[in-house]
């Protein structure tokens, strides 16, 4: 008998044929020795947007089942050891918070925003099979690869300064191509910066060049659970016209296995359904086995935390974001952030910093992302190493010297 | 300070910030309700490859972790909380028991079959791009979808009675293409009825049409972990001549969590990444965020077993494979297996029987896959149900009556 106490699972040491099912002093050395590296690296890990803050371990018994949710979560599955109702409560949740009828929507757990973004370019494709996918340079470098995968014909568009795609030069673009519907990728929250998309300026250009056939799929793989959760927002959902959404679950929610959710309007995805029908492939997700156990994480974090509990710690990290880019400021690091994004940037410190704390670089910037478990006592720690680095560093970060 | 020993889990209740991270009792109810569900159902599950016998319980604690193998696991990444180095320890054993040398391969540990055949076909499509991919009507249906997903031709052919692909079909339908490279998908294992597709009749083939650029991708998802380990295998890896191979972790190893390993030829991944470098995508994986806790599962499953270990499960299997056939035969079931697979195929049983056992129909079969966790006891049970069923079942099945 099996028991839901985590502190049980040790009773399984020794499996029901007797065998002992643990590894030998020196794997389990290795594995020691692993988990303290790994653990002594958390506290660092400031750059990722992975929201460290959380104890699934409640969850743990179900991972002594080989539970599978293969298949469409809303129409049934010969494998019945799933979690497909877990995994539609979690969807209801997420269909709310992104502003898209009850009965006109359709998603599923994914393994994480790259699945996403592929089922949300994949639907683009096979309703617009000549369309052409318009994303700015700041988006995630993983979407390139999807379009290529996928075989789509695609054009880059300029980003503005701070990392917002360029109007004028996607409205250019648009305006070559009319004769075919254009498939916008916008970012909510672009990774390096956190820059959301107007989807309304989007929809105007779309209008001033009469185009109705058009496909609109948002990334929002950090902010996607961070706009519900603040005072007016700006638009980025399917109230303000998107066709699908990619968010991830292991940023915002947390969750030490990758996962996200893909959402979509149901009209489209019951035109694939017909297509995926003909070809034979029973069901409309990407993956086939699919992970039974993220469902269980994402549900647990929803109903263990809510709504009140999510608006609180949105605030709390909004705050800590804005004191790191005040403490950073006071040293004179030219940190800043956009309004409603938990993504602080500065200029790039240098290697010994980069190699002390685990940061996310790009080309002349880098950031830190105050994702719940990062505290203002975290704040303190960077900004003293940051502050001793650009005294005795060799390469200090250019700031602007009439400041 | 956190422990490996699994029956500290519990202390994680509190966090440190003194906040409880337990759910609800209403919650909790829901889980142990769901947990005592799925716990029933797994003596019953016969029909899936899912072996059922492990104990990963060591591996909890790095579930407090964010750990994230995002990026290649051969050349490093920023984000330093990874098992890149488990992960490619995991690979090295796999890519010898396919038989590839060791400076001739790469590869990753992916979220399961689809990832990696998805991966093999990419990497085929991006070498062949003008290729068309035949495959035979027994494969897995996500097959058909992630050609259609990648946009690459494709013919299906015919099986032969047993689920071999039909050598003659191939051979007529790759002669009318022969202006453009062949992408044979080739099954070992297929998904019904374990039957093999013969490597060398496939290269024949190639050779009889004179046909120097081609691709073989293998799809070994569960005889990829039985065929190394028997006596005499038929032709299926790289030695055979294999460019790619996807393997289930989840399915011959155990695993709660659906993963799997795409291996190919070095050269060709090569290939890739400078396609990939030049369309600014980072990485050679399908998946940008991937699961770090999956290696280590595999890991453990592997130092756990060891190689003697994997030889003995095969071997038991296939014993408890021949028990089923031979005691569903004495009642009269015309139940048979394809040497060296530990599936076995019957005809389609009753929907009441289908009810009580998770078994796999397709059509007028059905199947149960001997599994490790599947014992003569099971046998037994499950003989004694479909015995009672022919006689009070209204829908008895086919069975030859001059047997």
């Amino acid at each position: 008998m099996h028991s839901l106490n985590p502190a049980d699972t040790s009773q399984n040491a020794v499996d029901s044929t007797g065998e002992s099912s643990r590894l030998a002093p020196e794997h389990r050395k290795r594995l020691e020795e692993l988990y303290q590296h790994l653990a002594e690296l958390r506290d660092r890990s400031i750059g990722y947007p992975c929201n460290q803050k959380f104890d699934y371990s409640e969850l743990y018994p179900f991972l002594d089942l080989t539970i599978n949710n293969v298949g469409d979560p809303f129409s049934g599955s010969n494998f019945r050891m799933n979690t497909h109702e877990i995994e539609r409560e979690v969807l209801t949740e997420f269909a709310r918070w992104t502003e898209i009828p009850d009965d006109d929507y359709w998603g599923y757990v994914t393994n994480g925003g790259t699945e996403g973004n592929m089922y949300g370019l994949y639907l683009a494709r096979e309703i617009h099979p000549d369309g052409i996918v318009y994303f700015s340079e700041d988006t995630h470098y993983s979407v390139a690869k999807i379009l290529r995968l996928q075989h789509t014909r695609s054009i880059m568009i300029r980003s503005r300064e701070g990392g917002e795609i360029d109007y004028e030069d996607l409205e250019e673009s648009i305006k070559i191509h009319r004769e075919v519907p254009p498939i916008i990728f916008v970012n909510v929250g672009t990774t390096m910066t956190g820059a959301i998309d107007d989807l309304y300026k989007i929809r105007e250009i779309l209008d001033r060049l009469c185009i109705s056939r058009y496909y609109l799929h948002v990334d929002a793989a950090l902010s996607g659970l961070i706009l519900p959760f603040i005072n007016n927002p700006p638009p980025w959902n399917f109230a303000s016209g998107a066709d699908s959404i990619s968010i991830s679950g292991h940023k915002m929610l947390g969750s030490p296995l990758p996962c996200g959710v893909a959402l979509a309007r149901k009209t489209h995805v019951e035109r694939i359904a017909r297509l995926v029908e003909y070809v034979g492939a029973l069901d409309t997700t990407i993956s086939g086995s699919r992970n039974a156990f993220t469902p269980l994480i994402l549900w647990h974090a929803l109903k263990q935390k809510g709504e009140i509990g999510f608006r609180e710690i949105i605030l709390n990290s909004l705050k800590v974001a804005d004191y790191a880019v005040e403490r950073l400021n006071e040293i004179g690091v030219e940190a800043w952030r956009h309004v409603n994004s938990i993504t602080v940037v500065f200029p790039r410190p240098s290697a010994a910093l980069l190699e002390k704390w685990i940061l996310a670089p790009y080309g002349e910037i880098a950031h830190l992302i105050a994702m719940p478990n990062v505290t203002r006592d975290t704040i303190d720690h960077f900004v003293d190493d940051f502050e001793k680095d650009l005294i005795t560093g060799s390469k200090a970060p250019k700031t602007d010297e009439t400041k």
